[in-house]
């Protein structure tokens, strides 16, 4: 028996992060019993967004365009350029501080044991982007798990090949954090690089 | 500045229920990572299903044809019906009970102060349902909170005015419930209706 358009409906919101079958089920009968126009908007959105975004031919970033908004941005300084895993991080970035140099999006890091080496990273195309000796600094933001670090420590390299100045996000205490709910290896680092205070 | 084809879909996707901004917006870089084509999958089911699905003309329930599978089985037992508030709850008792005949979806539960009385529940049509005298018993599926406990009271003497038998689903401990962790009101009211073990 074929499946009605309904159970097709609950069995395709599944491709969903995090939505298993009963948070399907409930998507699919809020939208029906709730919000049609907004579930037509959605599906329209999604067909096109899934056909048309591609990635920015300089960052790698999503975009519709072959250049992204920021790439394509004459305000933003090009001595600059921030390295991350992915979009999200980008994001992040962008909203969290007042960056207003570059990124360059690696849709991944090095994990040679998935098969993910340099060239899927698209770091080819990076260092010949360092070589042109128009970026001065290159912000190395990616996670600080042991991927991240082996990447970061990858792209500290290559920068200065390059002769393009590294630098990496400080790591310590999070603002606000409290010592008993801080993981061990983050307590122990930041304890162990304390610095005086500053009168 | 209109927004980008992403910061559409992140959008878009906030009309789901329970999903907040940072949950779509894993959900839309998930989708364009990794799930491309069920992403198109869901946007093709998802427009047709907000045009096509529409509700049954005989028992409410959501349908995209005019009968739905169930009113339209000929081996489904025709003189039970059996009242749920929802097509969720129509859906838990097909898939956790044998029960074979037919159901009547009222879409929300009597409650007054929104406006919403029996004719908004489509009670005028299953009172001429109940009038033809095809249906023996009237099972009353509705929630165990105030406004169903209403709702069934209403319809246990609508079922009586068409001499229909109404029945209701026990009340008691959920199978496999703890003492300490079961809900005051309900505890009372298994403790008060305690019957004698069989022997």
């Amino acid at each position: 028996m074929s499946l009605s358009l309904l159970e097709q409906l609950i069995e395709s919101l599944r491709v969903l992060p995090g939505v298993g079958q009963k948070s399907a089920q409930r998507m699919a009968y809020h939208l029906l019993e709730r919000e049609r126009e907004g579930g037509q908007r959605l599906a329209d959105v999604l067909a096109e967004a899934m056909q048309r975004i591609g990635h920015c031919s300089l960052c790698r970033d999503f975009s519709e365009q072959s250049l992204c908004a920021i790439c394509a941005s004459a305000s933003r300084d090009r001595q600059q350029l921030c390295v991350v895993e992915s979009p999200a991080d980008r994001l992040a970035i962008e909203h969290a501080t007042g960056y207003r140099g570059l990124y360059y999006v690696l849709q991944g890091r090095l994990s040679p044991l998935d098969g993910i080496g340099p060239r899927e990273l698209g770091l080819d195309r990076l260092a010949e982007r360092l070589s042109q000796g128009e970026v001065e600094e290159l912000i190395i933001a990616t996670n600080a798990t042991v991927e991240g670090e082996a990447t970061a420590h990858y792209l500290g390299q290559l920068a200065r090949q390059h002769r393009v100045r590294p630098s990496r996000l400080t790591q310590g205490m999070p603002l606000g954090g409290e010592l008993e709910y801080v993981d061990r290896g983050t307590l122990s680092y930041a304890f162990g690089s304390r610095s005086e205070m500053p009168e």
